[in-house]
């Protein structure tokens, strides 16, 4: 028998599933599972009428590039579309800076390669998207956690974990952040924390990763346009790396996202997307492109807000109902996303008797670069229907309830992950 | 300013773009630019009507799926229709082998990630594909030649190089090769040969990498299917990692090749993959399935050898009318290249010229790890009209007769990058 393990490069062995994706197949190996798990969009939103028809008229045969190998950057008509987008956004990027990504997800698994370095440390909010936890591990960075306040990053302690990584001898080259409505945590980062947060990006030359996938996705009953100004529109300097991508608005089947860059850096990003998959798919660029180019996506993504707020209010209401003063959470103000503290329980703890009682969702640890969290579970809202939603959190109640008669109510405050400081 | 270079990791430093890419930039900025270079299948082939179908058919809405995230290793169904594939073919895999690839181009770049260390040595034929040479490089792998026989790779260099290799303490992890119509040389691996390899791999504890993307484009006329048996169909060792891809046979654009690898190491390439795209297109996968179980794939192949084949005709009718005696090559017995020897001049002597005359092709130089063979060019039949490729011949044919007048004779063997050794 051949020995596989030592084949294994270092980056291979230190490899970790995603606890979202790990959900996923849980998922997928139940019938009347409710799923609060991945973030996944609501798929009775896509416009499935207005795809076949844009599909039609790509496949007619007329162009044969519909189905062809295409340029590594992407095609250019919907490198140019992002440009316009990013302008409605507030910032102004040039297409010389764009790379098409094979969904967002690339764009942080190529930028870590392009800049990142084995112990290179990147920040992160405390608690951070776990994709690009990944991305950054696979390439042998140290991550290390910065608290968050209710509006967003902890700037003082942000200086602090830079001053002390610093004094340690250790490279700070990024801040990795998610301002709207951020994946997990579901929070707004203020206006003035914003600029405040490039100035210390400025003055201490880190780079800014802003992952913005949630950006159009604002509830209108409680946010406004103008809250989302990505960190990125105020970039003077060229500080910030950009991700968008269309798997929110329009459908993540299309692995469409981007990435905008200094052009110094683009350049890099190209050659590791060229060796990564040589081109996203031409035929999922044109359709995406269509989507821009007839407004479709435009008309779109107010309907998605009005049906998320709807989805973030029914699970909030459902929450009130069967969970009465036994958990705490802010109410998200856009994204899909409910970050739902347990008082006294851990996820871990809850989790065997959700599953139990048909219902999953993800640990708050895997969100944590430091080991803590084990006090918090994620609830997407996003892809159940209201009636499922409600269902899932009466189940959630009763999986809680069990777990309350069958756990030692210390077991949050005796657990020694919560105590580590990275 | 910032200083973006003091930002990049040394990976990011060292990637270099592919030569066939950067043809395939050239060939967007001109209009009559007859292009041998990208190895494109034909458009005209691509089954327009029968995917228009599929495509409606799968968004009608009524399987949200379609549009959605899947599973990292990819569509269940998909991935029983390769493993259905690969039994055609003499290989006994399972579907716990199986990922599912954003191209065969990821299927490179996971294997790359997941087994190779900087240093590790990686064996490759003289020449060997860019693409591969890129993913290995981008995790800084030793790329070291061995040298390539009329029927495959040479077995006495293959132990010679991996001798020379261990004695200056290298470990030498992987044999990357393409036994099928050879991208770039166009070779088949007798059968003979093939047994061979593989049991030098055993006794060598090496890896094989195997890649497969021209299997099915054999040419009646001069190879037969049995020719075109996979190594790894005869692997009772568990030795070899198997690629294969739909982008020649159905369409490039949509992105979907896959990997078969040993249990232990497809686990680690399905973590590889989570972190780089989460995965792969859903819609691409459903179509793709849809033209395997439809038996759409299997009726269209046949067709596409007659037309490759017919293709090869052109190219080799056209060299011996314009280029009598001025170039050598092999008729190649499948694939999509023709793999020419330019006796006395170099592929980027004539280069300029080609492209003044509006002809282009793929230095050979680019496909050596050792950095010789820039006496070789590579020119692909698949893409070009019957017509163009006449065309392009005699463009090519001017280019280098305008070479000849402009470069000395001995240009090639005066070149100190043919005599290196690596």
């Amino acid at each position: 028998m051949t020995n596989y393990e030592q084949f294994l490069s270092r980056a291979g062995i230190g490899m970790r599933e995603s606890a979202i994706r790990q959900m996923g197949s849980v998922l997928s190996q139940s019938v009347d599972m409710v799923s609060f798990a991945p973030g996944y969009p609501a798929e009775d939103q896509f416009p499935w009428q207005a795809l076949t028809e844009i599909a039609r008229e790509l496949l007619d045969g007329a162009d044969g590039a519909v189905l062809q190998y295409g340029p590594t950057r992407g095609y250019k008509p919907l490198r140019d579309a992002t440009v316009d987008i990013m302008r409605t956004r507030g910032i102004s990027s040039a297409v010389e800076r764009v790379v098409v990504t094979t969904g967002s997800q690339q764009g942080l698994d190529i930028v870590a390669r392009v800049l990142l370095d084995p112990d290179d440390v990147v920040l992160m909010e405390l608690p951070s998207y776990t994709g690009a936890i990944s991305a950054f591990r696979n390439v042998g960075a140290s991550l290390v956690g910065v608290r968050q306040a209710p509006d967003g990053i902890d700037l003082d302690n942000l200086d602090e974990v830079y001053d002390r990584e610093r004094r340690t001898g250790h490279r700070v080259k990024m801040l990795y952040l998610v301002p709207n409505f951020q994946n997990p945590a579901g929070l707004l980062m203020s206006l003035p924390k914003r600029l405040a947060v490039l100035e210390w990006a400025e003055r201490r030359d880190v780079l800014i990763l802003e992952d913005d996938p949630y950006r159009d996705l604002y509830f209108p009953d409680v946010s406004t346009e103008a809250e989302t100004r990505p960190v990125a529109a105020d970039d003077g300097a060229g500080r910030v790396v950009y991700l968008s991508s269309f798997s929110k608005t329009l459908a993540p089947g299309f692995r469409v996202g981007w990435v905008s860059a200094p052009p110094a850096i683009a350049a890099r990003l190209e050659l590791a997307k060229q060796a990564e998959d040589l081109c996203s798919g031409a035929f999922d660029q044109r359709v995406v492109y269509e989507a821009c180019r007839r407004g479709l996506l435009a008309q779109h993504i107010p309907v998605l807000r009005a049906h998320y707020q709807m989805k973030r209010d029914t699970m909030v209401r459902a929450i009130h109902q069967h969970l009465p003063g036994r958990v705490t959470w802010t109410p998200p103000r856009g994204g899909f996303f409910l970050w739902v503290a347990l008082d006294g329980l851990r996820g871990q703890d809850v989790m065997p008797f959700a599953q139990a009682r048909g219902v999953i969702y993800v640990n708050g640890s895997a969100f944590f670069v430091d080991g803590s969290g084990h006090e918090f579970i994620r609830l997407s809202f996003s892809a159940p229907s209201p009636a499922r939603i409600e269902e899932g959190v009466a189940r959630l109640a009763a999986a809680i309830a069990d777990a309350r008669v069958a756990t030692p109510a210390t077991a949050v405050s005796a657990s020694p992950a919560s105590r580590a400081t990275r």
